[in-house]
């Protein structure tokens, strides 16, 4: 290890500079950061063959200027008075700040577009509906005058899901749509607007006792890694999984009722647990991206919370294959689900162990004792919620298992560990950007009898480039299957050369029988895939309920999804 | 109580005539009967005030006569060529009788008219297609010609699912696709043929280490009291629910991946246990009752069959608001589910206890003593399944609670006597029939919060009829809510005040805030109710989605689920 990689890099630390472009491209609050520890990067610099002098210097297309653009405003004046005529003058904005913060999510590609303050075609205006009824009537009169409506949650897309590619406005529905609109304890369901961000949400649901008199606190039971950044309302829409998915459920199946103001009319689907009135349109609308309608309020099952009983393990596995049959085992053998459940592979299982710096050398020297080698050895990470007895019954039983399958017991420590940190890893994106370092994430559902097939496929394409990393983990597990997912990361040549890297993992993964997205949506990031995925005839279908809620597609138009091609 | 009723009736014993409209209309094989015992009918007579003399004579409108109908089959005969081309002439029968019998599902009002020889406009041929190209070469001549098409499958329907009223070709699955196509015992999944008959199914899964090779047994988990009259393809179109389902879900839930023949084109979707690629197809078909497509083989999630681990429970609860209250704790305490989960009203609860004769005088003794009064206490019975220690530890926690809720534990015993009759109670409709008292039901979906109204709407209106029974049970239990299942019964004076006395009931339910049907499906039956309760948004989708995959309406056509009005 040459000694100037040891120097610590001159990390980005202050906050974001108000107004730039790095204050819309970064995760997190405009101070969160997340630096890397010196073994990590040196690991990340040997990995990716990156010169000893990489780290040198200052940080590189930081996107610190101001937010500046020359996109005229499509719309007449007419109708920007008539769209204030509805939410009030100052619900509205025409700045060029806002008009960028608001068509942009959090994908890679984006963050490395603003960082060189190259902007895409923005929306004309930001709009701040006040309620359910100012949607209605925002969407009422752009699908009269043709005007695009795109919605606006968190903004955390990954996916290129929100596209004002052809103008029109941005609602961003987190700014007074915001509000838990009642807790029902006796049927466990909140209702909620959709702009509620997801951390005001749990507090809520936490501290239900004495916000709502309730006789338990709840939680909501969706932590995706995004959890800060997310509102509610973007969940359902998108086909989100929590890190807690394998107990509590998928956005997907935590979902009560829902309302959608659409093109053709508002409705709000029935409150009852299951119903044989025909296919049920409370699930036809999940994973509608915004391309329906707006979902303006959801009404979500809600658990009860009792971290108390909350069991933590850790347990090192000494290779991929006895692991993957371990979690089988568990998901399969009829005894309750653990909640969080997260297994790495042999090379995200070294970089966890990086990521605690100091001590890996220690560590690293009792598991080769126990014959866990380096690489081939896999950290499973779990909890197991609920109930008391049930908690300590399921995390026996997985305990069990794991021993069954050669693993070696961590204690709950580590699990501990990652979960008090666990939000702030994608940080990390910030200061590898800065130094040129491109990170970025494919996922897939796997079934057990293909898991393998996909994992090689995936890793073998990244691997067959020079100087790549490709950590995966499986993170949400179901009786039938998990998913893969798979964070890669190269040296930054330019973005055509990153696109092709992408595009070529999904279609190894999608051609190995996996899908082109397990949790991160479609958006126009994987809409090319979806045809020949789903197959011309299930697309049609989705189509047709495109015409039939958005007969002048006006709702977040552009090749979203496909569902214009 | 007169003497005269103490003598057992006539009740009708023999094997349905071959041939015969009994052999058409009668629940289960021609030789399944249950007859009453003399402590339930004398209730039964007391409760509906029949006459000393009601249950003397011989059986009434046995429909024992042949089966005669006058209708001419109006497709030429170039078309039937056409057809018997496709499938070959010895699958396709245009003979009376099977035209009739494949006509008719086992709706009430079907057997009151069957009984008296009243045949409403049948099916002009019946078809039994080979495979699932049959069925596509079926549907797309079908389609061209506007010939209407009824996939027919165990044909239990009690909401008037297949409606051959615009005559048509009825398709007969379950005589040739009838198979396991494959057993993933990986994935826990099993892929058969939409004509497998529910008890071969679950024999070849309890078979499946001796069939397929298999480490384990399993089960499929659906267990409807239809279910011997069931076929698996029947279970998904129509949203059915099986007796334990509590825990293993309904057959929206153990759905993996469908396979579908429709006039625009046929389809598999994918098999993975979540994705991300936007509203979900495989969703989409649940509920679809034939309307979009026909069903030709799904992949059904699987579970371990673990017989010796199932811990049986039975509880007697002071009154209905307490057990209500006691299984509401038990579905929101976060320890498992119960398999069967069934609670029955103070009135059901009676009939229950004579249901098995010569001992109520004792048991009513015991629980009288106990402070259980008749026609307040209430009766839980239950099983706990899985994993041995998750079974034990259900059953431990169902117990403290019913115990905290003053129930009073009578052994398992009742529900094993319970669960060995199960599929037999239905067979009791033909002595009823037979002597003119008619019994049906309704069922409703309902949130813990509206239980009690939608229990007392439905219990009110039947009672403000003189000599009414109302016996009302839960058997489908979630986190947010469970089903209402209200048996009533009444002496028939004539099928119209019959229906009337139904629709009320209907009527009522859904006006207090149920549904028209928890798993029955809609049919033409509940189609009427569809439009209003869903509203004109939802039931437009439904719409666009009838409209896109059956543009020449052919699909059982007809009223069926309101998609025509």
């Amino acid at each position: 290890m040459e000694k100037s990689t040891r120097k610590t890099p001159n990390w980005y630390t202050p906050p974001a500079p108000e107004g730039s472009y790095r204050s819309i491209l970064k995760l997190g609050k405009p101070d969160d950061v997340k630096h890397p520890g010196d073994s990590w990067r040196t690991m990340i610099a040997d990995v990716l063959g990156l010169p000893p002098d990489h780290f040198e210097g200052p940080p590189r297309n930081t996107g610190d200027e101001k937010v500046v653009i020359d996109q005229a405003i499509a719309l007449s004046e007419d109708r920007i008075r008539a769209i204030e005529s509805i939410v009030g003058a100052e619900n509205v904005d025409r700045d060029d700040y806002q008009r960028v913060k608001f068509s942009y999510g959090k994908f890679t590609d984006e963050a490395t577009d603003l960082r060189r303050g190259d902007v895409a075609p923005v929306c004309d205006l930001v709009v701040y509906p006040r309620d359910k009824n100012d949607v209605r009537a925002l969407v009422q009169y752009c699908n009269d005058e043709g005007v695009p409506v795109i919605p606006y949650g968190g903004g955390s897309s990954a996916s290129l899901g929100f596209s004002p590619e052809q103008g029109g406005i941005v609602l961003v529905l987190t700014t007074h749509m915001n509000q838990v609109v009642s807790l029902n304890e006796r049927n466990q369901t909140a209702t909620v607007q959709a702009g509620l961000m997801a951390p005001a949400y749990e507090e809520a649901l936490n501290d239900a006792v004495k916000r709502f008199g309730t006789q338990h606190a709840y939680t909501c039971g969706h932590f995706p890694q995004s959890f800060p950044l997310t509102s509610v309302g973007g969940w359902v829409p998108t086909l989100g999984s929590g890190q807690a998915s394998t107990y509590y459920g998928d956005a997907y199946d935590i979902v009560f009722s829902q309302e959608y103001v659409t093109p053709v009319g508002s409705f709000k689907t029935h409150d009852f647990p299951a119903t044989a009135t025909g296919p049920k349109v409370n699930d036809i609308m999940k994973g509608s991206e915004g391309a329906f309608g707006i979902l303006v309020e959801v009404t979500f099952k809600i658990f009860r919370y009792m971290p108390e009983n909350r069991q933590y393990f850790t347990f090192m596995f000494p290779n991929w294959e006895d692991a993957v049959r371990a979690t089988q085992e568990v998901m399969q053998g009829e005894f309750g689900h653990p909640a969080v459940f997260r297994l790495s592979d042999g090379e995200e299982t070294e970089t966890s162990l990086r990521m605690y710096g100091g001590s890996y050398g220690v560590v690293d020297g009792i598991l080769r004792s126990r014959g866990l080698k380096k690489d081939q050895r896999c950290l499973l990470m779990g909890t197991a919620e609920g109930e008391k007895g049930y908690a300590k019954h399921v995390k026996r039983m997985v305990r069990k298992i794991a021993r069954q399958h050669g693993a070696l017991y961590l204690s709950g420590w580590p699990t501990r560990m990652w979960e008090k940190d666990r939000y702030s890893h994608p940080f990390l994106r910030e200061d590898m950007m800065d130094f040129d370092v491109m990170i970025d994430t494919v996922e897939t559902p796997v079934t057990w009898d293909n898991i393998h097939t996909v994992y090689a496929a995936i890793r073998e394409f990244v691997k067959s480039h020079p100087d790549t990393m490709c950590l995966t983990h499986a993170s949400h597990f179901y009786p039938q299957g998990t998913n893969l997912y798979a964070i890669f990361g190269t040296r930054f040549t330019s973005k055509r050369e990153f696109q092709t890297l992408r595009n070529g993992v999904v279609d190894r993964m999608v051609a190995a029988g996996g899908s082109p997205t397990h949790h991160h949506g479609v958006g126009k990031l994987f809409a090319p895939w979806m045809q020949e995925h789903l197959g011309k005839e299930q697309m049609d279908v989705l189509r047709a309920l495109k015409r039939h809620f958005d007969p002048n597609n006006i709702m977040n138009p552009g090749s979203l999804m496909g569902l214009n091609d």
